[in-house]
């Protein structure tokens, strides 16, 4: 499966062919998805702050090789702090008066807006959620379901998403196309594969931006242009949960329909905030499902009038209000380390440094030929038990991810990683194959 | 509007005629709803910890008085240390590693168990949400409604509760009955103004155990039982924010259907986790419709297989669970404090003195002419903007809430609350109606 001549020697190399991925190529080695936002000063200069500093606002960081972002990104002390001042204020204001419902009023708003410059699009078209799946939820029921729809997923979903997928089905008695896209990893056209079941009927595709199994960057924007052609009423729901904090994105370029995200992963935001974009013109088309008090209007005495007419539409009701500060104060930080594009270089280069290495250890092989487009590298171990590897793995304090299909061990690369962590998960990956443990 | 004789003097008194909400009377002055479970040689005990100590764990109760626990509980320093040792914690474990799944898998199991022992439930019937109205979408979306189903739900209910039936009704054609149950507040027949409205297609009866607008606790085992025999098929959809951490309860006794509440308000955990009560006969009939990886089995290869057996079925995905140790350790403390009967014992005896200290200032009409049967005491005052008076309130750092409808005041006691804050408001209302503020 290894292309012939994409082993050895560099380090760090820039793919040759980048188009299937929606990456374009300038500057020599700068490479950059075609949703980019271009900030062209400052993606030339270097970072502001060193890595080694700003790392240590992470505990997480500091007992263990962390590689697993795509599961949790760590938690710096600067949010946890502000998640801790937040509770503090919410105290002292109430917790429920005028003041405290103003001041979360206030914090709702200010995690539309952070959430909505790092994906290029604005505040309005944000909706907090829970999580990726509540916001992958909230546009697989809001839709017009007529018996009869088909949906089109891949065989790269989570679990969780394709056993809502299945519900829904059931329950509105819509026909479910699955596309093989996990086979288009290294050869083959994903862009293809999920157009060409794109039928008449077919009302939504759900695919993932970032395959959270085998890595995959899926080209999105081709993608989306190539199912509109087929049917120009069909809509993408994107499951982000892995390139949200990873590619610099621009969501209005893109032209997504539904873009559902996290906050906990690669934004290294507290668990429980995520989100979801929704595209203006679909804002009136979908409908809310579970409903509550923060998406609607009432009247004076008190009545439901109507929806919002913003993300909050789709917003339900009281959430865990002091972690969306933590969630602000990462994005904050990660912007003022790098733009989204120095960030994206940087997991590009240390991916591509992890497969490098991972080229050279007899027995190992990673699910991808050519070198990662973006921060995961998954692999297999010949003869191995890959369960049993996580686990001596994560005795020695070095984290990553079994993954169940295809069976695998996935490393997550964020900015925040470190040459050196790769250099020695590599060579720990190496005395491993040797001493078969 | 006033009872005869119910004004004036002594301020702690206990209602002749509580038949009404299912309270039995006993042991003299004793009083407990028919839910109630015994535990009768603590009940007679003074609580172990003095009150004076133990409220100064709530930051938010020393800078002002606090009458908004129906909005949000107040936030211990134990619960927030809890909470703040539990990110600790998760950082140090991964976040996302084996060892940090377990630790994540136990305190969903403890915060389970936590809530079904006041409850009086087993663990296996408890549902996590994010919040009370996130347990009543589960239940609303997860029955097999047909056209032409019919839905009750009484004038009470929250905004955000109306609108989700009004969204359910619309897309699944059902005829929604509204139960007049404001009128009963002080006469009239609460369990007959509802029965007589469930007809051969009534579903689902979507009523609050405690109301809260006007505080009316509604007897709901005669309830249950009443709307059981007009029809034997009919199921409840409780709305129990006001009624949980109030109320001593034992739902597997009252049996009902479907039981929402939130950690957030009188249990004074933090705000985002709350739950669901399923009754065990119905955990097979509902069906989840927000899914994810919680609620789900999996074969080897991570596909999916059926639901969890037990209430996990119906949650979702990632939460921010470093809180749910928060709202454990706010469910012990009240253990601790008292039995369940105890702290009812005592937010009936505060409520009781706070209206009748009400019955005594001109101008000034509590909504109930009967002393109130739980922790919410709601009035008017004549000829005055009660939003008004709340905002003057709030800037002496008295907080109460404003209601729409009925256009009222809102005052929660707790058992946490001082007699020395119920005389003190009670004073200061007298002073504002005086000086017409």
């Amino acid at each position: 499966m290894r292309a012939p001549g994409d082993r050895g020697g560099d380090l760090v190399r820039w793919p040759r062919r980048i188009g299937r991925i929606g990456l374009i190529q300038y500057e020599g080695t700068q490479t950059r998805p075609s949703c980019f936002q271009l900030e062209p000063v400052m993606s030339d200069l270097a970072p502001p702050i060193a890595l080694e500093t700003y790392r240590q606002q992470f505990p997480a960081l500091n007992n263990k090789l962390y590689f697993n972002y795509g599961g949790q990104g760590p938690l710096s002390k600067a949010a946890l702090d502000a998640i801790l001042e937040s509770y503090t204020l919410m105290q002292q204001h109430g917790p429920f008066s005028k003041k405290a419902l103003e001041s979360v009023t206030a914090q709702i708003g200010l995690t539309h807006l952070a959430i909505a410059q790092e994906l290029g699009v604005s505040a309005n078209t944000i909706t907090l959620t829970e999580s990726v799946t509540a916001g992958c939820n909230i546009a697989l029921w809001g839709l017009p379901w007529q018996k009869g729809d088909r949906l089109l997923i891949t065989d790269c979903e989570h679990p969780g998403i394709v056993a809502a997928v299945r519900e829904l089905s059931r329950r509105f008695g819509l026909e479910i196309d699955i596309c093989p896209v996990q086979g288009t990893l290294n050869e083959g056209d994903a862009v293809g594969a999920i157009a060409e079941r794109i039928q008449r009927d077919t009302r939504l595709v759900v695919l993932s931006h970032i395959l959270w199994n085998t890595g995959q960057v899926l080209p999105l924007a081709e993608i989306i242009a190539a199912c509109r052609r087929q049917n120009p009423d069909v809509l993408l729901l994107v499951d982000a949960a892995q390139s949200v904090g990873v590619l610099p994105l621009n969501l209005a370029e893109l032209d997504a329909d539904f873009y559902a995200f996290t906050g906990h992963k690669w934004l290294c935001g507290p668990d429980g905030v995520g989100g979801l974009y929704i595209r203006p013109a679909l804002h009136d088309r979908l409908q809310p499902t579970f409903i509550g008090w923060r998406g609607i209007c009432v009247d004076a005495s008190g009545c439901p009038t109507g929806w919002k007419q913003d993300g909050t539409k789709f917003e339900m009701a009281t959430s865990a209000f002091p972690l969306y500060r933590g969630l602000q104060v990462a994005i904050e930080a990660h912007r003022q380390w790098g733009s989204p594009a120095q960030r994206y270089q940087r997991i590009y280069s240390l991916s591509q440094r992890l497969w490098s290495h991972l080229q050279d250890i007899p027995s190992l092989r990673t699910l991808r030929t050519a070198p990662p487009e973006a921060g995961l590298v998954s692999f297999q171990v010949e003869g191995q038990s890959h369960k049993e590897w996580v686990q001596v793995l994560e005795n020695w304090q070095i984290m990553m991810r079994l993954i169940a299909d295809p069976n695998c061990i996935r490393v997550c690369l964020h900015y925040l990683t470190l040459e050196a962590e790769v250099d020695t998960l590599a060579e720990k990956l190496r005395q491993m194959v040797q001493s078969k443990v």
